[in-house]
């Protein structure tokens, strides 16, 4: 192909398909296989459009759209983390940023630069859209999870607290999905789905 | 949940998950398995951002995203209609109508009409959201087939006047990628993967 930069991008497009066999420990409703990530991302982006009146601030539709079909690509390198395994989030940071400059390193400069910057804005949760994509991380397997009653914290022994404090950055980008959120996890404890320590 | 509007959104979100079991014909890169309607999804609105520089006209970025995020919910109800399937192609105008009146009508009447109309749009290609996102639709899954050297092709036994056929609307939407998929195309006929009648 003669167009070098187009010629790039697809081979980034190729590389992204990768995401697709990232497996996730969540599992689809009606007690599915688990989820990949791409699945999760496209479930996150549309919810972003549906849920868009609950966010606590304005935020920018593209921008955090884009920003939750990208979040996840730095784990075709670094694989998928357990929200609570505590000793895969000791070396996240250092896994994803390599992985973030060789993927976002294949497109034009340009691009590449402007992904990458998401990726971190996201990581760094300081913007209306960074909080409003995030409360979408944690309220997607909630809903999954709610769906095929907790089965996916009764699997892995998760206890209350630990649910709770991954949800406080629910709370940061949307009132509504927090207090929705907070009903769901207050009924598995009750119902022992969820350890109460 | 006392409320109602976030309740039917919510029993909208989870019925979409049921998009992530549509098996496709394309497989995934890497000789990998079949491919799912919401990971298609996923793939077209990546690409959407990072092609928009070769659309023939200029679009808005996040009603051509979440369109392409939504064109498929319909197989939901509907089911996959292989785009080289003329028997199928027969029904799918009237089996896409009954799924999208029943699955966007599970949403508040605001947000159904929007979906619907999104929807109802991009099949009348009549917008150049519409003529960008189908360029999508085309070129994804030309991209994945092509990297496994035309495997989907040569199991249906696919001939070069239908797959033109289908990429008419290619060159409506993107000159650009028209000409790079052409490319593509021809090349396959070369090596004998797609048969010139």
């Amino acid at each position: 192909m003669e167009n070098e930069r187009l010629r790039k991008q697809i081979d980034f497009i190729l590389e992204a398909d990768k995401e697709k066999n990232i497996l996730r420990r969540t599992h689809l409703s009606g007690n599915g296989r688990r989820e990949n990530d791409a699945e999760h991302a496209w479930h996150m982006a549309i919810m972003i459009y549906l849920l868009k009146e609950y966010a606590n601030e304005e935020f920018d539709m593209a921008k955090a759209m884009l920003m939750a079909l990208i979040h996840d690509i730095v784990e075709i390198d670094a694989g998928d983390t357990y929200a609570f395994d505590s000793k895969g989030m000791e070396t996240k940071e250092v896994r994803e940023a390599q992985a973030a400059k060789r993927l976002f390193g294949m497109l034009p400069e340009d691009q590449g630069e402007e992904l990458k910057s998401l990726f971190e804005e996201y990581e760094a949760n300081e913007t209306s859209e960074a909080r409003f994509v995030r409360v979408m991380d944690n309220f997607q397997p909630l809903l999954l999870n709610n769906s095929n009653n907790g089965r996916d914290w009764i699997e892995h022994g998760i206890g209350k607290s630990q649910v709770m404090q991954r949800h406080i950055s629910t709370k940061l980008g949307s009132k509504v999905i927090w207090e929705c959120s907070e009903e769901i996890i207050e009924d598995h404890v009750r119902r022992g789905n969820l350890k109460d320590e």
